[in-house]
């Protein structure tokens, strides 16, 4: 089944985003725990992406094993989703090495965002080569979760001008809504 | 079937050179979206060498599903298209680094010859396995994509010693051709 | 079967991990052999580190091949897992740079404490999922090791506040005893 | 298969391995030709080990196609191999900027044959798995190539005090020898 090696090519991908997003956090020269206090923006952050590129790679993992066909524009559409992941390293630096500044915070929320837009484009093509008649529409139809986070991501993104902690919690409490697994396609795996 | 390690290995590389491009960005220290206004010309250059690399990895899976078999020269041509896409992050930070000097967009476009190249001769070795008569030969015969590609990219090549922005639009242009996917083994899949 | 994907993600963030940890020795410049010699603390905390990110690796492999099903939290745990994971070349690199100073033994510890902790939650959500009369069970039961490996961790933790070496000695006696494949998973593969 | 996920842990190592290679090329600044030039011997070194670190990948390839059990030792053996040929980016690195320097060439090539060697022991973990008696073993008979060429590493290894560069031509004759795909293991695949 072709959907294998989209399925590879994805899962190698994220694992290298996820994993290369650690060496923002910059070995310190010093010999007590003070040294690593000006880390901690940075593992924050880290924690942070971590959660979500995880909650990426999970909600794909469940929504491919849907999967029946692979075609047309699913690889682009894949393709694109991972690019816009593959910013999350950069979004990620750029916030954790700026003290949340503003502007960083609406930058990394911004990818944020195209990450979900992304994933909608990508459902979008995969429910146009399944049909409106398929397991796979019933299954997405019951979605509201990604709707409420788009939501939420949108109302992070203003109040990042102002108050870019609350952003930040906010895109927290999306992160959380996440980690309950996905129920649209969780039942058929088991 | 042993055709599946060396698409795991393929792709594995071709994630870790399509996401390391990204190391190349990177992460400023300031608090206003001006700081990243200097990064332009090498996000650019990322977004050009992804949707590059993505093609190659898209063309890749596509041909190697119709693959029956493999032997022979066929893993020595996969590790040398291996080889040059490998010099794509070099070659995409040197260009972005260097705001798309001549020199460094002809380094560029040698390398993206290199890569086309290399991949006509992966074509030829699989082809030499699978005989004139089979169904790979004729889904092969097919192809002009790749001859006005590397056509492209030799007229971009020679214009990069006067006009290096139009030669970016070629290969921006040669990017756009192959995003529509390879019809040639496209049928198979699905 | 759903877990190969689990798998598959798991060997492509370990296979980097246990990769880029060999960025932290940084290439010196030097005509002689006595350039080498103060990389030699890098070096043998990457050997140390190389072995117990493969030793996780081999269990997890065991482990999974004797898993079922997967599903639920999971995921959840097998990523919280990569998670400390992913902090090996950061305490690894820490404590490398600063010539074992007291502090960077703990942390190090501290990390190998959190994987064998998030290793074990790994553990009882592959467990909640067999159920307590499962094969998976049964060979669970048999553990005697891992409790032995935290104890130890826990000595050495306390260890390196004032004699990290003996710390790093009992890090490396909890490798050799893991060295021994893990009996309770290890029949089933032969 | 249980020796499925070796592989696929194998090949995601040694594709990192390949890949972050390309690393110690760092971009350079500057508008013409010339200033790709101090890269030459690092560009050098970076074909020569992409080379070997391919052919390592090819020969397990077609090795692990003629496994039929993995246990015991082999997993330890494998990722004794995978150790050292994760040092392969160091010494690469380290022989690239420092010009070739007598004692970077002796240290690639310490590198080179413990890779080799840790290879033959690997073989031998295989062979208790499958007996005198196997295909496997029939298959490993014939091997003459891997004795000959710890041969030549052991000259280039003494001649790199005096002369380097003849060790590096010694090197690329044991590559060019293991371009010629391994035929004791070539025939089962095809």
């Amino acid at each position: 089944m072709t959907k294998g090696r989209i399925e590879a090519f994805s899962d190698g991908v994220i694992a290298i985003i996820i994993t290369i997003m650690v060496l923002e956090m910059k070995v310190p020269h010093g010999h007590d725990l003070a040294t690593l206090m000006p880390l901690l923006p940075v593992f924050l952050c880290y924690v942070l992406s971590f959660a979500n590129v995880g909650i990426y790679w999970n909600n794909h993992h469940h929504m491919f094993h849907a999967v029946k066909h692979v075609g047309g524009w699913v690889l682009w559409a894949n393709l694109h989703l991972l690019f816009w992941l593959s910013l999350m390293p950069f979004a990620t630096g750029f916030m954790g090495e700026n003290d949340f500044a503003p502007v960083t915070v609406f930058v990394y929320i911004v990818d944020l965002l195209m990450c979900a837009l992304s994933y909608l484009l990508l459902e979008n093509a995969l429910l146009a080569q399944h049909g409106r008649d398929s397991d796979f529409a019933r299954a997405l139809a019951k979605s509201v979760k990604d709707k409420v986070s788009m939501g939420i991501y949108l109302v992070a993104l203003v109040a990042s001008a102002f108050a870019p902690l609350v952003s930040l919690i906010l895109v927290a409490v999306v992160a959380a809504i996440w980690i309950v697994p996905d129920r649209r396609f969780a039942k058929a795996p088991e």
